[in-house]
């Protein structure tokens, strides 16, 4: 068996503390299938006395992280320390200047400064993994750089943020509120104390632009992504969406076309029998269509200490392997991005409006002079001269005439507040 | 962009015509993913007159398949003839004897010489690729090799038989008896001529046994498996299933414990809302179930030409880019097999019994007489002195014990027929 493979791993958190502890429990095997041992030489972290459960003695301690890519013990660097800037893109600079291989699991700093980060590690010609960014341990980096590289990828639709679809969850189960749920799974853990990078759509963005990058073959552009999150998803537009046989999910989107590329996250109706729609609570999953290989989907845990580790840990197998893939997988497209006003779908309506005759006549003209055609409408009891919900499906509509339809919708004297619009996907 | 990679392709059916198809309609794309070209350079096949949708001009045609390991235009060996003995085999041996990497979908050979070609692909240092050979298109060779190498792998299940699962599904969705249905999935072209490697199990073993190898890290036994097929799942059974809120699914599954690894291919019961329940028709799916990264699932088509031609590729990809895994995936154990009797789980039995008073008292003993308890019983409908169904489902038991109360009850002269007997699984 070969020398052992040094590593440096910067950030204990949850994460960081799994990654010891999985080297640790499972060692044996992992050297077995690594084809030599994976040994933690040393570590970077803000807090020295905090228990990860595994012991640290003999393994050296920087208080700056970047000095583990100058220690000279460290074969390859494991950047667990999270966000697009700060000392987490230091230590992946320093790494990749000093010519040594990366591991990391930062969507936000790939999905911001992928591009550059991967010339640089090309140039340097050094591996940059990250299989954890996305999806935790869901081996879907592998399955798209990899197990599915002879495909033109058509499309992606994934459920990428655990929280988000926790949340969602709970609300269709027990019919409450977003803010209900919210405070309880921020109690729970489920949801982090400032929860706006998980339900304002940011973090599932980040990944979205991860994957499309790898399935079209194209310089990563999150600034392209156009993002929704769920603060604005309500109790009623749950249950409106069930009776008319859909469920609410937040999915990222991701398509080809001759025109170029879309890249989306919103939350979106799914029909309830799609594969997407039955992915429920903290699980994660990715339906990837490939030209050849058809509709192949992965599912699993997105996050936590165990399924983040377990990918990471595969990064540095197939390093010490000598397994190596270009960043982005090797294709190059220099397909633009589509506006999210180019989209073209199905949408969901639902109107608060007086129960007083015309407002439906009135409505349905401004959508008619957009050329919005409706599929059905759905008005539940009456309460003259009060607020009642309407709600409208469309047929395939271009956004941009969606939008202007909505304008002025929004504007009527009887529509009370400002429409909720959800579009409808095939999950 | 470095020297192209020389392929030779030995079987030119349904999957060797979608690699040749695949390789000139994504030429450039598999390029630019491989690092550098993949050329076909050589081919054998039984008639050279058919039409596989491609020119073969240019292109070497040898009647000797195993020629095509002495050709020095081909650095790689695509085994797509079938079977565990005669040429395909011959190919493979004379491959690596010349010390050139193979590629392969054949299960067959995989799961019955397996640990003998791996051994000689090592001693040879060269690659033995087997992608197509388990679940299509579904990337769960590199899944369970790469992607979960970290993790010590607990059980996986799997819908591994697309013909199988599809009689199955339209047998629940129709009503209708597996004569019919398989008949008609012959006509449609679902089903082979001669159905019995499918519908006995066998495929679904083979594959089983390949997956078991990888999960546990020990040499591939097929003869270890424990194989049941679909011929004897009845209408009258899968209606019974839906009542008590179960489908009847052919499932490969693989355990480790501490006393060994239990790896079996038969009908079962699983959950309604279980994943596996849920993947109808011609779909694959998987089930990994890994120490650190829990349960993942991968879904997609298990066979036909595109989804084969696309593992495929994905293989001669990673040859090209000189991505390299050992066989069998680097770990070895040698935990024992367990045999069936040792099983224990819980199982539906369907008795036709004669209508008249004491037959469930009788039957009812036998099980308490052999430690197996009941944890309910379905009997509808009344008809004195004729046949009717009883449905028992049971508690946790050990295969042994319900074996030996079965022997007693089918030879109960109230019992008219062999009592059907399924087990019950999670999914």
């Amino acid at each position: 068996m070969s020398r052992p493979l040094g590593v440096g791993i910067a950030g204990l958190g949850t994460v960081g503390g799994g990654v010891l502890r999985l080297l640790s429990a499972n060692a044996e095997l992992i050297a077995a299938r690594a084809g030599r041992p994976i040994v933690v030489r040393a570590v970077s972290a803000r807090d020295r006395t905090r228990d990860r459960g595994v012991a640290l003695d003999g393994i050296a301690w920087h208080d700056d992280a970047a000095a583990l890519a100058a220690d000279p013990t460290v074969d390859v660097v494991v950047e667990l320390i999270g966000g697009a800037e700060g000392p987490a893109r230091a230590l992946v600079d320093a790494a990749i200047a000093r010519g040594k291989p990366v591991v990391t699991a930062n969507k936000a700093l790939l999905a911001v400064h992928g591009a550059a980060l991967a010339a640089a590690a090309e140039r340097a010609g050094i591996a940059l993994a990250f299989e954890a960014a996305v999806a935790g341990g869901i081996p879907v980096i592998k399955a798209l750089r990899e197990g599915l590289a002879a495909n033109r990828i058509l499309s992606i639709a994934g459920i990428l943020n655990g929280t988000c679809n926790y949340i969602l969850t709970r609300m269709r189960e027990e019919g409450r509120d977003f803010a209900e749920i919210l405070a309880d799974a921020q109690r729970l853990g489920y949801a982090e104390t400032d929860p706006s990078f998980d339900i304002d759509g940011i973090d599932a963005a980040h990944k979205l632009a991860i994957l499309a990058a790898l399935a079209f073959g194209r310089a990563v552009a999150f600034e392209a992504v156009h993002v929704e999150g769920i603060r604005g998803i309500s109790a009623l537009d749950i249950g409106f969406a069930g009776e008319l046989g859909y469920r609410i999910k937040l999915l990222g989107l991701a398509r080809a076309s001759e025109a170029g590329i879309s890249a989306r996250v919103h939350p979106c109706l799914v029909a309830q029998g799609a594969p997407l729609a039955r992915v429920d609570g903290v699980f994660n999953a990715v339906v990837i269509e490939g030209d050849v290989v058809g509709r192949v989907m992965l599912e699993g845990r997105g996050a936590g200490a165990g399924p983040t580790a377990s990918a990471v840990v595969a990064d540095l197998i197939d390093l010490a392997r000598g397994r190596a893939t270009p960043v982005w997988g090797g294709a190059v497209s220099d397909a633009p991005s589509l506006p999210i006003g180019d989209h073209v779908g199905c949408y969901y309506l639902r109107l608060m409006v007086t129960d007083r005759p015309g407002v439906i006549a009135d409505v349905t003209a401004v959508l008619r002079d957009q050329g919005v055609s409706l599929e059905s409408m759905l008005q539940r009891g009456r309460a003259p001269g009060e607020a009642v919900p309407v709600v409208l499906v469309t047929h395939e509509t271009r956004e941009s005439a969606m939008r202007a339809a909505l304008a002025r919708i929004g504007a009527l004297d009887a529509v009370l507040e400002k429409p909720a619009m959800l579009r409808i996907e095939a999950g």
